[in-house]
């Protein structure tokens, strides 16, 4: 198997996706920054506090237009749509984050749902570090896309 | 205890910094790619199959240099250093990214050394994609970092 | 009445616009600078002083097409057309600016109208604020927009 | 008088600022959005509608540090300091809007306090546009700066 | 004969291109770093040396997304394929650089082209300059383009 | 010798700049766009016709302030000054630009003169094309750069 991302020289390029159809796609991506009760409890402080989760939502979806900014090969899309969800769990203890894209483009939007989460989990970390520094970002991955040539895709649980 | 990116009334600011000494700060941080042997095996295919680690590292370096534009209340600094080793790990499997940034500045440099992660493991992803989409981005955190008056902080091993 | 920019539970979202039409759609926004008869003669010294309104107009035209940068919930637009008029007015005095934005897409561009118009106003401010600290910019607004679901709308004069 | 941002010959340049002492800078800007008392009353739903104002104050913030790409002749600056306050003004009726910016560098940030109104004033434009599209932005100015060799300035009230 | 970005007027304008037809288009740019033949030797030095040509591919892979951004007057455009050829000449002595991008969208990508190669050239020289300061960009210019109403054109040799 | 922007083992970095001290930098950039005789006229019709000059500087100027987004290893720098002369010449024909960047800094301004040429150039070839395809960018160098360790360098003629 060979890498799309790559000609058959190996030279890096943007791969061409002009003969593609103009499809909805949507892509949703998850994961979650891990850290201490004590720090959950502060990033659930209400609003009198500071809004940890609706800074960090708004990044997120700010993220997603900047995909193809950071991703060096992506595509430019035209994104019909950015949602994010954070959810606070004080099992893990930390805050769960679920973002899910769409488009109506040439190519998929699972990077720039992957792009939103991380996002969100990198303003959550900075908005938080002061109190701890020791959280860490687990388990971003792909939940499951829909639309596109190859096909839907869902991730095991 | 209160978070500083919020002020008494919990509305988000950034953070008054102009009273802190311009200082040499440096962090590190680290995290992963999880994937399957076969998918890491392409990803090590050489110059003539394509350079991942490659492309994923100069994605990080240019990803650091736009820590300020993502992370909603982060400082713009004048990074003077961006260095990021990506490394092939079989018993994962998969790809391990350490990051470390360097600035004179009037605030420490660990959401640049994070993103600058991030941004590495969302570009390794996005070249392997085709390949497996159950890849996972894992463990990302700060290792270390150095100067400015919160002092010196060392991750737990 | 809710806000389409929020959620049933009040989170911000980028509302999804990819089952809309994709057609032509047209704004038109308008604003002012506010200045001293003396600040106005200033920027209408001509070229041998200085192209005050051509600085101002480019400006308006790259802001355009930052919009989506700008404005958290606004999505990426493939704007088609962008210009601005820059007419100093000496009973104002001061100097008047209107832009129309125009694109096929499958949201309407009044904020890239408004933004084009809010750019402009800051760029005249900028260049003329050694002479005059004291302009104000006034009156940005929506003249007319066309096209969309939402019908045409023009502003009461 | 001539205007900085032009030479001898009334070609646009960005100003030598290099033998300027680096200190540190403040200004204060502040605007309006006009609006009907029910859009008001929308955009003060509370947290269950939608914070309104809390994400325009993060567009503010970010916005700021977006004056150098948006202004041509602005020169780039490490800021130190963002904070914006968002004050519902039901005798207006709209919402009030002030920005401070501090720098330790060699120009002033009067831009930049000026954008992060005019940005957090579109964005507000922006989410509730679909209640009302007549509304204004209204008395964008200068309300005071410190620091620089131009001297503390102060408007009038 | 009127240049197209300009109005009647003589003013600056992004023209209008919503009545176009969204079209296959593709166009072909070319440019070159002339350079002493010991510093194309260390631009040759493999990969345990440095992979300049891949590093500078990638930043004109970039660059060409930039494109609206940096030229004033230019569309934005969903960009669906850029690659980038590199390649050492030691009969110049230097490194030719050839780029061909493809959009299915209402304007060319000629500029596109021509900015990937402008940015790839000059990686190429920050990452030489080092070893010689007196490298020259020299002959960036279009090869083709195909598509689009004003039809093809093929540069003479 | 090797190469600055790779470590030891070949792998692209930022180089680490911290322990350099900051000082006055400059550096002075040219190249030209060659084009017909008549291109020439048209880009010389005046005000009324389109400033072609203005528009090319400003691109030039905000392209400065642009270079370390696009040029993956440079340091992002805070420009104190850039300046462009766009000057006709009847002889080449076409026109020559001149841009020059200062900054205090701890790296030189090589790559922000360079890419305030290149980006003017384009905007040239931009504002023109639709009467030639044919013109070219030629000679684009750095033509003196001063102060930093690696001490003053003046390009032969």
């Amino acid at each position: 198997m060979s890498l799309t991302h790559f000609d058959s020289a190996g030279q890096a390029h943007m791969v061409d996706v002009s003969a593609k159809a103009e499809t909805t796609r949507e892509a949703t991506a998850e994961g979650c920054v891990v850290m201490r009760a004590e720090t959950l409890a502060l990033a659930q402080g209400g609003a009198a506090k500071g809004d940890v989760l609706g800074v960090a939502r708004l990044a997120g979806i700010m993220g997603a237009k900047r995909t193809s900014d950071l991703i060096p090969l992506c595509h430019p899309l035209p994104i019909s749509k950015v949602s994010l969800d954070l959810t606070p769990d004080t099992d893990l203890p930390g805050i769960r984050v679920t973002a899910t894209v769409r488009t109506t483009g040439r190519t998929g939007v699972e990077m720039e749902a992957l792009t939103a989460v991380s996002t969100a989990c990198l303003t959550i970390y900075d908005m938080l570090k002061a109190a701890e520094k020791s959280m860490q970002i687990e388990g971003i991955r792909l939940v499951r896309k829909s639309g596109g040539k190859s096909g839907d895709y869902e991730a095991a649980t």
